[in-house]
Order: structure tokens, then C-alpha cells, then sequence
């Protein structure tokens, strides 16, 4: 999930909740810097739609890291954090028809009520009673409980016998690049893909971009150890920009022409300069990057190029798709995850996390006890 | 057709062809201010693909305007002018299988050689063999004679009957409007259309954006006179934002959304930048303006919103689409059409044109004694 | 709607549920032939997801006369007849929250609950929890009051000042036009359509077919009062197929190619069979009838022509699309209507609507006083 | 390439042709059953945009089968058959612009002229100066040379160090099994597919629908050498519909929904059947058999499930497509050849192809001396 807020979400009631007189422990932001693991009380159901989860395995996201420096400043202190795993649901609100205590789920990071104009359009990222809000507006996954709203549209069955810690890469990071950057870019079989960012969300890119076949996938990044990762991952090519010229090497890659999908997975000014030089006349930019400045875009060029850009906040719409793919061993999530911690060691899995180069870290999985 | 070069066009060796003793009248470039109504030698055929095309009716675009102020370097002094126009073809080389002598034709703004990559692929634009040429590469259509090269995928059959002067909008203007803006813009019945800019090809995309049946089309543009041909023409709303503030208005107009889709026909960065004030989420901004600096793009805003940015050099793909659309009465052209000069009162027709705001001028058409 | 059954379907048992004491007046169908307007139990709230909506104006659908002949065996004797509607909240369950006492909506003939597979995919005819069930296999609409279930997704508000009557076409007869035979038939401007029926169901596709501005629009029937109905509601053409060869007169009018969209409107073999006649290669035959029998597809000729056929029952996705065209005047869905009778003079209104080719009728207006 | 005439095509005056004089060998169809390889005229150049292609390998069709029964009665005796194969050009016409002498191709069995309306929208199965001519109305590719119309449109270079043996199964049957099985079928990521007829262009579907990771390919036949391939060639499933009930077996594999995507690679009307049992609602039937029959379509049961059939000759638009993942090894092409013979032994090849379950045959290689 990443780190902006969406205008017009408001903060939840629910967080401050106390129906239940139970306590569980949890991760707790107390401003920048600041962070617990501590108790708190056990939340409840407290609309119709609610579902309260117990967390199996959850994880921690680049953005968690953002919220932790005080970059997200609508998070307010005493938050818990989180919006990625998967549990057993342990109650469900008087509306809810799709699961029952006991069920084994997976939590989406996007809310979605199922009934807004943005969520029958397919865009739940907008969803006007949800979208982001958990580990941000309302208390988040990284605890022993969660309470997930509107639960019929937000979680999702696990079928018997799958993988459950390979699962938690659906709550965000794998519909993320698959959405923003594999079905915006409009990878088809035979084209040329290049990806500007070997960090967790480019390889998540990368994994899902091979979906369609395309005849060359490109990784562009600054370090060799995530380069290396991405060739493992099925890259064809891998170009250390801080070594060569990316722009010269994928015009000799393409016959002069660029690449058809250029994604955009790091989220600064130079990056999406990068993408704008390295995109064919009718191919597009599909950006996956969190952006916290301006880009300079080079309209006295690509004005008659014929590409298109995009943006999109994961709407997590294809998480069936991608369940399914999982199955059928197609997607090999599991390859994201480097480490593992138990979840009342989190403080330790965060600065494993905030040290990924050095700890070669991608994804971490926290496993309740 | 618009002022900047496509890489890669080389001048074409034909301009200088004088296969033919005979001479004619035609429009000249001599550098920035320069330009004469002067005998020049008629063209001949140089590829057995090429036609000979007497022009009947023609007209000039703003990208003329730029070419004659020197904005264009590539055109060089010597160079015909002109991309638009009917005629009657006059002789056909022996590989060309659609025309013969005397046939009236439709002159596409973009040649076409129909067998490259780009061509398969509908992206005439980028036509390895051809793409925008006339009046730019090779000697245009301000001329009594014309030599159009892969004159099978670069003419179109003017039916009989037809109102051949309401036929030279499809020449460019139109098609600008329609491929551009509206196809990439995705218009949709029942949807909000902002359209930026109300001189000649935000009126196009206006026209042919009612094909879809939006509910809004809202037009911006700083010129009352403008504005009200704008209305006249199907506008919905029209907004004049040198006195409103067209942000807010829209947002009023639309339920705080914002449009879906935004269409830019300036080229310039404040317009661009509005335009990415009055996208709605989910939506798309459809540049058509020719851009000659680089604008801002807000990337901290709109990396979570959804959005879509599309450039396009008009193709013609969808002239024979248009031509039925004019052939049914569903499009009236001719409306755009405000001036009539004979072609050898060419000189006189660039001053109207140029003083469009005063002259209340859209196109005006030339034609051939 | 359409009369067959889909599979799965069960009696909802809320059919009998008389939670409320007070009465009703309503139409009941009693077995072939056999109907009533009598005296029911009010329905009450039985699902927390349930809206009870008082009926304003409602209408009889083709469908209900063939539930009234017996061709639905599903309809059970006892059953309230009617799917279509506008009406005021008259109590909501606890779970909704689009809607609150008051409010007017518009009923939809499809029942969506939002949150299964299918209704995420936008196929709400498939849902699993609904799909066509009102006056089907749970009470409908030509009542006093009826119950909605899953009313967040079911419903529409109406706009303030809105023409409620010309809006209750908006429950069953314009989408299916416009999603069955309109968009799944690829309407594009200046295309071809053909529409095979004249009746309700092929003068909806065609008043929808004009959101894409196709360069002709041909209306097949063998009844001269509808053909004129149909000129008069923007056919280009119109062929009596009693008098006329359809095929011949369409090959003329399609220079021997024939229509890029071929709407079947009508439901039996004999005119499945003419569409197969009238298709262009390339296109595509879009079935809106409701068929008894299998049909002959002459696959022996058509597998090379590259044609598509579609089949639907209608999903109701573009009702917000549709509402905003009738809002914006693009779509005057009044015509459609011929006849007005009192809700209680329903009897009456039915045996008119029987005789719709002696008494001219397209759809008739029921209004509770 | 499929055995059916395309209505309008007339036999080329170039059948006959002798502008050269020198010979060749050729198999040459004389009427059913009889065929003889032998001394011809070595095809010439006949117009501007023809090449002369030394062939290098060739392969049989199962068309060419039914051409040699006698089905196809447009083959005049005389015609030299074949529609398939690579080779090197030897000559080239004055408007050849993509091709030089020396060039190693690919020949297309379909011949598009690039400008007819047809090729501008890809669907060059239908141009009107070509589609499926080659061995069918014109002479083909089972010789030592071949005249190929329309060659800039029909032709495909060769990438340096290509398995041009392996690029001989682009010509007609990939792109077949691609185009109106994989792509008309809407495979998608995570989909359920079942094609029904596990022979060379069902196999062929097979490994193409491949390039968008179904979770499932189902194949369905009733032969088990056939089936054990497909296995090979990465089906999920197999199933012999003589043996066990394919209908029930899809049910289960597809939790009771069907197919998404299922594919008809026979031709027979009860092939045809059971794929209406097989397809899921919101499901697609992709026809590639070649009919000789009408089939019964169930309307009475399809009309409201949401299903699309299609039809397709195939276009080869995608070759372009194809090469480049047959180059980036997505795609392995080889699979699908069983045997090889010189090209002067076609006679032995042709019995080989003709006894294709004893001797397991798929696709032969003929290689010229």
C-alpha cells in the first residue's frame, strides 16, 4: 500500500472501539519514530458488515516504513499498523453472508463496500465507505486481531490445502504490480517490458508481467544484489543504471524503437524522467511508484508519440484472478519472502525491513504464536 | 497536422523532381516571413505508388502558420505548403490499384505506405515510409498539383454526390479531434467531457465527440466568440476562464468529481496544467495540443487517482469511418468553415487566418479556378 | 425480462412471509390464464439488506404475458407479477445505506447483492443471490408495495425534478436494448445496425443505438404500424419482410456487405435465421430475443466470416449510465410509452397491452393512487 | 488453412503464367485423388508487387488432404498445392519495397494487399486481392518456387539464426490456433480453458493460449495418443470423450460453472454441441473448425447466459506477434513437427500425413534439395 492519503476518508470511530473487554497485543505508531508493541484492546464488530479476523501471518509494506518516519500524517498516534495477511475469522456482523467463524481468509488492503458508484465501476481504491483505510484510517493487521468492514467484498476465501504465507503477497504487493503496472502497461505476448526498479513492487511487476509472455523483460536498477534477484525472477535483461546507460542499452535491446510497457516502480522525478526515454511511439508508462513531487513531463516530445500514462492506486480487483494463478502454480509468490519473524517479534522484523539492502530482504512473513 | 518533426523523415529527394516541363501555381516557403504565390514546375509521379492529384479545394491549418514563422526547421526554404485537401487525381503510377485519372479524392494529412510495422499496426503517424509529409518533407497541397506518394492507403474515394468543400475538414482537422481526443478520450454516453481550448480543434473534438453521446461537454477557453460558436456547436456548458474559475466551476458541474474525460487543444503548460485539475478519478486527460516545452505533471496528486494521459499524432485511421459519419449527416463539417478565397487569393487567406480572433475565422477554403 | 428460468434459482422464501399485518392491494397470479388484483399482506422487512418500496408507477413487461399464459412454470400460483417500477423507501433494513425512508428510486428488474463472483464481474443477471427473482420467484412490483432485496445494489435514486414515468423504462426495457443489442452488438459511428423486430425490445435497441451515431440503422418487421413507429424513432430504413426481401433490400442498402451489427429482437428460429443473412463479415449478431427452440447456425458458411454472436440476459450495469442520458436529454425514453391506466385498473391495462397490435401499444403506465 | 471457398475470389490469370521458361517440380492436384509431382513452369514475375520465393521447406495441411478428396471444388486440376512454407527470395516486382533477392521469409497462407478496407482492419482473411489464394486459387508452396501476390503484406523476414524449420508452423497453423481460438477465446491469466479435438491446430491452440497462464487447459478427444501429446504440450487435463462423460468431467474440474474459454478444433456438429455444454455464463466458444455442416444452436438455453461464439478465417495479423516469441522461446514451435521427407518425396509424406494416428503424425517437414 502506499503512503498518500486519499481525500476525503475520514478517520473511523471504530478505532477507539472498545466493545470487547478482551485485550490482545498489537503495533502500535506513537508519532515518528515511535512504535510498540503493546496491548490493546481486542476490537469488535461494530457495523453489520464487519468481520473481527484472527492473524495467522501478516507482513510489513514500504509504506508502513513511511508511516513509522511520520510521512503519512493523516495516521494519527496510536494506530495500529498493517493491511496485509491472512487469518480466521473469529466473528461476523449480522450482514455478512459470504463467511462464518472459522473460515481461513485473506485480507485485502483495500476496503471495498461493494455498493458505491467507484466500487461497481471496478475502482474499489475509491470505494467512497473504504478504499485504504486499514493500518491508516482504522486500525491495521500487524495484531492478534483485526476488524475488517464490509467483510463480503474485502476478504477472501483460502481454499483448502493452499499455501497461506504465499498468500499474504495478495493483501497488496502482487495485485499492486499487477494492476498498476502489468494490466495498465498492457503487456501482451511477444512485446518488450521494461521495468524501471528491482525493489519488492517491480518484482511483483515482474513476476506478474509474465502472465502474458512478452519477449523481453528488462530490469533497470541501481543495485546489483536486487538485479540479480530479478534475473532469478525471470528478468531477460538486467541494466545497473549507476554502471551503464539505460536509455542507449534498451534502444540496442529494441531496434532503436523502446519498450512497448515502460513501468514506473520507484516513484521520484528521475525515474519517471527515465521511463519518458525509454518508451516506444504507441507504448505506455503505467507508473506503480508513490510519487511525493512532481515529475517533469516532456510534452515538446511525446505529444506525437502516441503513448499513454498511467496511475492507479491498486484497486485489488484481480485478487480471484490471482488466487487462481497461485493455485495452479503459475505465480510462485513464495519467492518474495526472505525472512521470517514471529509476530510479537515485529521491532526486530522492522529493522530487518528498514535494512533491506544489507539483510537482502524483500518481503518479511510475522507468524502469530 | 502539427508543427513539430517526427524523427527519422528525411527530405524527400522528390521535391526537386521536374520530370514534367509543365508548370503551375503553388504556395512557397522562403524562410520565416517569406512566402510566395509563384510558378513552380508541376510534380510528376516518382514511385510507381505515387498519384498526381489536381487540387480543387484546400485549406490552411495553424501549423502553417507555424511553418511560416519558422518554427518548423525542418521545412525548407523551396517547400510547397499545405496537408489538406480534395482534388481530382490526373495520373497514377502503375503499382497504385485504387485510383485512376479522374477519380475526386480525399487528401489524408498523413501518407501512409500501409505495409511497415506502424502501418500494420494502424499507426499511420509513425509510417516508416511516410507519416506527415506533405507541406513539411515533400511539397504539399497550397498548389494547383499535388504528388501524393502510396496514394492507395493515402487517398480516400469522395462519393458522388458528396459536398466535397465540408470533405477537406477529414483532410486533418477532424480526424485530429476525433483520434486524439475523443477515441483516446475515451468519451462515453452519459459521461462529462471538459474540453480546454475552443479555437478550431477544440471545436473538432467537440463536433465528433457528440458521436458518444456525453451528457456534458464543457468548453474552456478565454475568447467569449469562441465560446459562443462553441455553444452553438453542442456545447453544454461553456466557461470563460479568464473571468471564472474553471476548477470550481467544474467541480460544480459534476458532483465534485471532475470531468472523465479532459481534453487538452492548446499546447501549452497553464493548459495542460488545468487540465489536471479538472480530471475526475478514473478519468482521462487526451492531449491534442501541439506542445513545444515540457509541463508539470502532479504526480504527488495524481499517482492514486486513477488516471490516464494519452498524446497522439492523428493517425487517419478513422477517416473512412468519418466519411460515413458526413455521408449520413451525423457530422456537419461544413460548419467550421467561416471563409471562402480562390486559391490564387491565397496570400489574402493566410491574413485572414492569422487575424482568426478578429476575423471570427475557423477554416477558410481555397479553392482552384 | 425475459421469461426463461435461470438455473439455481430458488423460491425465496420471503414470498410468504407476512411479518406485517397491514394490507396490500396487488396482482396475483393464480395458474394459466388466471389472475387476480386483490387484497395482500403488506411485505415487511425479512433480510437487514431489504428495502420496502411503495410502488408509483410500475408497467407490464412482454414477459409477464407469457407468466400469465403458463410458459414460466417456475412462477408459482400466489406469486405478485411485475418486475419494473418507481416507487418511495418506505423502510429500509438495518444493514442499508444507499437508501433511507422517502428517498425515490428506481426499481431495477435485476437484483443484484454485489458480493459474489458474479456480480464483482458486472454480470448481476448471474448473481447468486438474485438476478431476475422479482414477480418471478419472489413478489414483484405491480403492487402497492414491494420488497427489495439487497437495495443498495438494486436500486437508483431518482434526481430531484426528474420525469419519474419516462424512468421506469429504465427498470428492464432500455438496458436490455442498450446492453444486449447495443453494446454487446459493438455499435460504433458510422457503422451499420439492423434490428430484426419492431416491437418494445427492437425500438429500445434502436433509440440506444443512436448514443453511437451509426451511419444507418435498418428495422426489419413485417407490421407497417411499428415499422412507422420506428422511422418515427430514428430508423434510416425500414423493411416490411412480409413485402419485401429483408436480405436483398439490406445487401443494396450495405453495397453487398451487409450490417456490421445485426440485432435480433424477436426470439424464434426464423429470425436467428435472418440475422445469420444480414451479418457483414466482421460482425456481429447480437441476440436480445427470449427463444423456446434451438436454432440452425450455418456454420458450414459462417466459420470463415469472422462474425461474433452474443447472447445476455439483461445485467442492468449501465442503469447510472442510462439515468444520466435520460437526465441530459440524449435519450427521451417517454416515447416508448402509449397507454395510462390507474394501478387498480391493472386488469384493464393488461388487455390492452394484449392487443398491442389493434390498440398501438408500446408500454403502458400503471399509476397507485 | 481451411478448405472452404471465400465467395468472390476468381482464379489469378497468373496460374498460367509462363513469363520464364525454365522448369521446375511441383505437386500438382488433377482432380480428386489424383496428384503427381512434376515438371512445371517455374513461376514469374507478374506484377509490380509480386516476389518469386525459392522455397526451402514446406508442410501439408489438412486442407490440402480435403483439396485432394475433392472438397473443395474451387481447386481447379492443374493448380500446384500448398499454402505454407519458408524460403529465400529469388526475384522481386519494381513495388517491392520490403524485400530484396536473397531474403530469407516466411510465407503467410494468407495473401493481403495491404489496402483494401479489409487489410486496414486487420482482417486480411477477407482482402479483397487476396486471403487464402495460395494452393487454392493460385499456385502454392509444395513446389521449388512459388509466386507470391502482395508479397510486401505477405511476407515475413527472418531473423539471422532462426529455426527456420520451426517458423514453417507460421504460416497458417499457429496464428490459426492463436488467432480464432486463443485470442477470439479471451484466454486470460487465472481461466478455465477446454478445447475440444486434441489434432494439430487443437494442439496448436494449446500451446498459444499458453501465453496468457490459464489455471486450466482442458483437452478433449478421443484418441489417447492424441491426448498423452497434449498432456506433453501442457495440458492440465485431459479427457476421452469416449470413455468418460467430458461434460460431468468439467463440472467438476470447474466447480459446476464450465469453461471460460472453449474451443472448437474439429468442425462437426456434435463437437460443436458439446461445446455449448461445456461454456461457463459470460463464457466464449471460439469456433476454428472448418464446417461442413450446419449445427444446432441452443438459444433456448444460451439466450440468457451471457455467451459469446465466434467465428474466424484466420487473419495472420499476429505473425509479427508469434515470431517474436517463437525468438524469445515462449513458444516451441518444433513441437508440433513429427516427420520429415525431402520435398521430392511429398508423395511418401503425404501418405504419412494421410495415416496420421497409425504413424502419430502431426505436422511433416518437406525440405528442398
Amino acid at each position: 500500500m502506499s503512503a498518500i492519503a486519499i481525500p476525503g476518508k475520514t478517520k473511523n470511530p471504530a478505532l477507539s472501539s472498545t466493545g470487547s473487554r478482551r485485550t490482545m497485543k498489537a503495533l502500535v505508531y506513537y508519532g515518528p519514530g515511535k512504535k510498540f508493541w503493546e496491548e490493546k484492546s481486542t476490537p469488535a464488530i461494530v457495523e453489520p458488515t464487519d468481520a473481527l479476523v484472527k492473524i495467522q501471518k501478516t507482513t510489513i509494506c514500504g509504506t508502513d516504513l513511511h508511516i513509522m518516519k511520520g510521512d503519512v500524517p493523516e495516521v494519527v498516534p496510536g494506530t495500529i499498523i498493517g493491511h496485509e495477511g491472512v487469518g480466521i475469522i473469529e466473528e461476523v456482523g449480522s450482514a455478512v453472508s459470504n463467511f462464518k467463524k472459522g473460515d481461513h481468509v485473506l485480507i485485502s488492503c483495500i476496503t471495498s463496500c461493494g455498493k458505491c458508484d467507484y466500487c461497481k465501476r471496478g475502482m474499489y481504491s475509491h470505494c467512497e465507505n473504504g478504499g485504504w483505510i486499514l493500518g491508516h484510517l482504522i486500525d491495521g493487521t500487524q495484531a492478534e486481531y483485526v476488524r475488517i468492514p464490509h467483510a463480503d467484498n474485502s476478504l477472501y476465501h483460502i481454499p483448502d490445502g493452499s499455501d497461506e504465507e504465499a498468500l499474504v503477497m495478495l493483501s497488496d504487493i502482487l495485485p499492486t504490480g499487477f494492476e498498476c503496472g502489468v494490466l495498465n502497461g498492457k503487456v501482451q505476448p511477444g512485446s518488450t517490458v521494461a521495468i524501471v526498479g528491482s525493489g519488492p513492487i517491480g518484482l511483483a511487476a515482474l513476476l506478474t508481467a509474465q502472465f502474458y509472455s512478452p519477449a523481453q523483460i528488462i530490469l533497470i536498477d541501481p543495485d546489483d544484489n536486487r538485479l540479480a534477484v530479478a534475473k532469478k525472477f525471470g528478468a531477460t535483461e538486467i541494466i545497473n543504471n549507476s554502471k551503464v546507460d539505460p536509455i542507449e542499452r534498451v534502444k540496442t535491446l529494441t531496434g532503436n524503437k523502446g519498450a512497448d510497457t515502460v513501468i514506473e516502480a520507484v516513484g521520484i522525478p528521475a525515474t519517471f524522467e527515465l521511463c519518458q526515454s525509454l518508451v516506444a511511439p504507441g507504448g505506455t508508462i503505467a507508473n506503480i511508484g508513490v510519487h511525493g513531487k512532481s515529475a517533469e513531463l516532456h510534452l515538446e516530445r511525446l505529444w506525437a508519440h502516441n503513448i499513454t500514462i498511467t496511475t492507479r492506486l491498486v484497486d485489488t480487483v484481480t485478487t480471484p484472478m490471482l488466487l487462481k494463478t497461485i493455485q495452479s502454480k503459475k505465480l510462485n509468490s513464495r519467492q518474495l519472502i526472505t525472512h521470517h519473524f514471529k509476530l510479537s517479534d515485529i521491532i526486530n522484523a522492522y529493522d530487518t525491513f528498514q535494512n533491506a539492502a544489507k539483510e537482502k530482504a524483500l518481503k518479511v512473513i510475522l507468524t502469530s504464536e
